[in-house]
């Protein structure tokens, strides 16, 4: 199990080298790793992580689901993160990823993401690491 | 392997139940299980069961794949449903959920769901279920 | 691991007799085979391998991430594949499919394709595959 506090909308965290541990301290050499992260407001997923695509990414989420509109679920329970739970859905909450030489294999720009799309700073995610091989 | 019969376009159904059942019945405790939905206008999630939440969802899919454009599948076929095909290859098909103790590991309010896209009604969909750990 | 060379942005490789070959190379009966590409622009999913709905759905990824627009990852670093990035981490890396029987047990009409989303040609992408039951 990982854990992360996040700084609300936007926050994108790398957590590569996490996961990395946890193959690691799990002693698997061969076969995969899955990430779920339990949250219906964050998603998981790959990108370089490099400031420049990480706000090309979030502006491209902001198309799908914009800021400026109404949403129901805002509407009906005031939330204000109807959009957070859109981009969640969209994106996913699930992510598997496959371990070859007791190494996490992904490509060289390819880095792990917790995506927070909540609105609310300092919530705690957690995201469920199951090894498999 | 699960079962549904669906609405139409816009009918998402809350199969966490239904998944949490499968768990028991193969007697899994600790590992995850793997969902996967047969169909090329369908596809699998999760998110809050809410009405407005799930309309928001709706409307946000739409703005991917619009109504009011021609699709070159229809255009090709007379199938009218390209929408439905393009919603369901971006969301996917695939979800892998994780089970702790014997139960789905999901967040409180991160519910299952299968999202019909088609625009025909009474479809039957088949998910195959795979229980690993 | 399968590997393809690809004819750069917008090529939509059909991958699913490769994968049902690697499933009959391992002799895995039932469970599952997961797959993940190893590039930070380039996607997996399924979908009807049929010319009018590649188009359409090409289109919608461009409604995501459009042509016309400026990427801060661009002005960065000059690559001019944001939008690539941005539609490679909303699609996904990552796809598992059952096998029941031997077989890759997907939908009639749903395929398993590999989505070369960046602008250059002639690039190598590599899908590591693993089964698992």
């Amino acid at each position: 199990m990982l854990q992360y506090t996040t700084k609300g909308e936007g926050d994108i965290i790398n957590i590569s080298t996490d996961v990395q541990d946890a193959i690691k301290e799990s002693g698997l050499q061969e076969g995969f790793v899955h990430l779920f992260v339990t949250h219906s407001t964050a998603a998981l997923t790959t990108i370089e992580f490099e400031d420049g695509v990480l706000l090309d990414l979030k502006r491209a989420l902001s198309t799908i689901a914009p800021d400026s509109i109404q949403y129901a679920h805002d509407r009906a329970w005031g939330d204000g993160n109807g959009r957070s739970h859109v981009k969640a859905a969209i994106v996913g909450p699930s992510l598997t990823l496959p371990v070859v030489s007791g190494e996490l294999r992904v490509g060289t720009w390819q880095q792990v993401v917790l995506l927070e799309l909540d609105i609310a700073s300092g919530r705690r995610r957690t995201i469920v690491c199951t090894v498999s091989g």
